[in-house]
């Protein structure tokens, strides 16, 4: 198949967004945004770096690039409307898989109402899904990493630890898999942005705001570091799925900690506006956890301490980073 | 190094454009651009599949990447603003080449003020740059490949062929090279998008347009295609460098028809805008050639034909397309 008929077979028949002008076909997308500001990032995938075909289905590679990217637009408190796609695919891949990598990331599109607008198609060595997601977010309304200040409660929406403990029994498949950690599987797969519950959080000004890619213990250090602030959390009050106990206490601790990739929302607030972000999250079915507070930083150093079993014990930069040299 | 040191090395100290709101250093972009339309495009270039390092310095690679997609924002009569670089980088790669690769970039975004406002550097078996340029756009000057008329004149910027024609002294290094044809090699290597003259044209209300990525034989049936038209265009009139004459006549009429590369801009006006057009081409020292002319087409099948040595041949899609299987 040519990569002309391939880009024509996943070419949307209508677009969804009435601010997309000109989607594929032409040289380049056009948008009209008149009243909001753009947002955008990029974010790419390799095979046997951040995903083995052993353990993800082409559709839930494609599924879970996407959401890793638009879970970076909800860290900022924007609303993802569309997407280009470039992807370097092995000639040894099928069409149908090449379709299926592209399917999920249509189901998870669908959800947000976003178009694919443009894109690329590649042979390569190794296969690589590289996103550029686009959106608006609200003048004012951007939840920037470094706006923490002293005293705001830090919280985190739904549960962490999931994605990690799912890939864990993806791995050891020799295992027997009880059916009740299918929860794990499924949440490491397709995880879910948490685009709805931060665009309900509008009448709230200031939050500071990561999403969890990495470990927890990056992130806050991203935003003790970026807001020069100093983080204190209490491990104990680090939500999980129950059936998480069922592991090892030193697993539970490296996947609530260092796991990453819940794309769970992880930020700070004013203690005035707690109430106002528990209400958002009822309206959009967001479990929302208080586990920490802010404190002022001396040193400006950017410092996270983490309580945990009677003692207090800082948190270093545990989650993967790419680049290692 | 790890990929935070390395993302900080390539930040901007500052941003050209007013419009970036925030560049790199949270999860995502914010720009703001409230008259114009936004135009975004991708582009992915894998090692040995689109350039070899036994030809391309790493500088070289980020330049022509980099031009690539300027060349798409030109031909759809937009203006680049900023861009986001994904890169994966083998491990066997040096700091040095891939602080390369980024130098080569900015030489060239220097030129139009663009704003590097992101991206993503991850490690992999083989080198692929994708790059996202994001830009503005009048409404009512966009060039569609589509808009094509009857009796428009058929024209090109610069010269074709050049390109190739130094990819192929790049490849016979065995063979010497004369520093006469030093001039193909620059052009091979560093290409020059036209987006001065474009931007220039915007008294004119109707152009259509694709740039010279692939060959011409490539571009001119996207145009008649999407236009659903007949071009007609003579060989004799396809605009080359005098020196290309050093090289057999099989040899130029390839790289003339199906070399691409060149991005140079090939489209059609009226033939009441033409004089416009010179005028547009002749304020940025632009050179433009009228190479032939369209026609109305009765099987609505988009065919291209040329006039050579006395005979009219139907021109067949002839440019390298990624995705064979």
């Amino acid at each position: 198949m040519e990569e002309f008929d391939f880009i024509k077979s996943i070419q949307p028949k209508y677009y969804q967004q009435s601010t997309t002008i000109k989607g594929i076909g032409d040289d380049a997308a056009i948008l009209r945004h008149t009243n909001e500001d753009i947002i955008t990032t990029v974010d790419t995938m390799v095979e046997n770096v951040h995903f083995s075909t052993k353990t993800t289905e082409p559709f839930h590679i494609g599924y879970r690039a996407l959401a890793a990217n638009i879970s970076d637009i909800a860290a900022m408190g924007g609303k993802p409307t569309s997407y280009l796609v470039s992807i370097v695919i092995p000639t040894s891949w099928s069409q149908e898989s090449l379709q299926q990598i592209y399917n999920g990331m249509q189901q998870l599109a669908r959800r947000y109402r976003m178009d694919l607008i443009g894109g690329d198609t590649v042979s390569g060595k190794q296969l690589s899904l590289s996103i550029t997601v686009i959106g608006t977010i609200r003048r004012n309304k951007v939840r920037y990493r470094s706006s923490a200040l002293e005293d705001d409660i830090v919280f985190v929406t739904g549960q962490l630890g999931d994605s990690a403990c799912g890939l864990h029994i993806l791995l050891n498949k020799d295992e027997p898999i009880c059916d009740k950690y299918q929860y794990f599987i499924d949440r490491h797969r397709m995880p879910e942005p948490r685009v709805n519950f931060i665009n309900e959080c509008t009448a709230i000004d200031r939050i500071s705001l990561n999403d969890v890619s990495d470990g927890i213990a990056n992130e806050l250090i991203e935003i003790a570091e970026a807001s020069r602030k100093t983080i204190v959390i209490d491990y104990d009050k680090v939500p999980s799925h129950p059936l998480l106990e069922d592991f090892s206490e030193e697993m539970q601790f490296d996947w609530k900690i260092s796991g990453g990739e819940d794309f769970e929302l992880l930020g700070t607030v004013s203690s005035h506006n707690w109430e106002q972000l528990k209400i958002s999250a009822d309206k959009t079915g967001t479990a929302i956890t208080k586990i920490g507070f802010v404190k002022e930083d001396t040193y400006k150093k950017g410092i996270v301490w983490m309580q945990h079993n009677g003692q207090r014990k800082r948190l270093e930069k545990s989650g993967y980073t790419h680049l290692r040299r």
